[in-house]
């Protein structure tokens, strides 16, 4: 087989591996929890129906394929929890860590260009990376909103880190942020968020 | 909340439950099942990979969003297995039922969208969706030789019936089946496939 081919195959094969991250979210319904690929799946599936919304216009493929990869790299180096400040402190360089030897699997052009797109979600300035922000952190808070905040109430989560997270995606969707806002003071008054 | 946003957010908390519907494949490394969200996932991301390899030129986009949604019909009309000649007989019916129903939670004119894409892949027509179809057959073929051929032996699968199969999507990229055929053959070789 083309050596090309071969590296393509080996990186598609290594990145069934993401199934078996597993988030803190869980899953509709007080189900399992949900790992990286569902969530992956399930923003992307999110930012085409939902592109709208979007503060400024975006290329939706793109939009698309960083919702779909952003999270590989937790297959070396694992999933860090949004409220988990210690785990924080070290994310970037596991993370950086990780992109080199799993995007290095590819032919270079495209190990290259997903190490680019990579950056760019990290990054956080491009429009299609703020939407894709806004993906990210809506995804899960929509899937604790139908659990009645459960997985905010299990970790003891308070409004304002949540508060703190989703600003960061502020620039990505008004529209959607004025939602995401009414979501968030329901469950204050309810109790689920401190 | 408008209306509109509030039957796009319906849909999308509705399938998460994509998420536990699962397949007769298993994940690399003799994992469990794998889901339709993370089979859904694992497509989008490989015909972004090997777009290189279609016979005619897609649009890639398309593309990824026909993987990404294919499957949200068997949230209702369940996982009908290639291999299982009696399911096949009312698998049309059942997944014809179930588009109506979900489809039918969107604003009217993401539903007609998506309807006509999931229609245009189940037409298998077009050069997107015969790309679509490759990845469909590709992905577990890919997974089930990472694990020895499991699945066909478990489920005593001839490799006729992989070739019936494969064939269907075979004008959607010529070099992508030489490289499906090597593995077929392989595993006929090993007895894996009858």
């Amino acid at each position: 087989m083309d050596e090309r081919l071969r590296r393509q195959l080996d990186f598609i094969v290594e990145i069934d591996k993401e199934k078996n991250i597993f988030r803190q979210t869980h899953l509709s319904g007080h189900g399992r929890r949900e790992n990286d690929a569902e969530h992956a799946w399930h923003m992307a599936v999110m930012a085409y129906l939902l592109r709208e919304y979007a503060n400024n216009s975006v290329d939706i493929a793109r939009v698309m394929l960083m919702c779909l990869i952003h999270d590989i790299v937790e297959i070396e180096a694992g999933d860090t929890y949004a409220y988990d400040q210690e785990g924080l402190k070290t994310q970037k360089a596991r993370e950086d860590a990780a992109k080199e030897k799993l995007y290095g699997m590819l032919p270079r052009d495209q190990g290259q260009e997903l190490t680019a797109l990579f950056d760019e979600f990290e990054e956080n300035q491009t429009a299609e990376a703020r939407f894709a922000h806004v993906m990210d952190n809506l995804q899960p808070l929509l899937l604790n909103d139908s659990n009645g905040g459960g997985d905010w109430k299990e970790h003891g989560v308070r409004a304002e880190q949540v508060y703190e997270r989703q600003n960061r995606a502020r620039g990505g969707s008004d529209a959607l942020f004025q939602m995401i806002d009414e979501i968030i003071q329901k469950h204050m008054r309810e109790g689920n968020l401190k």
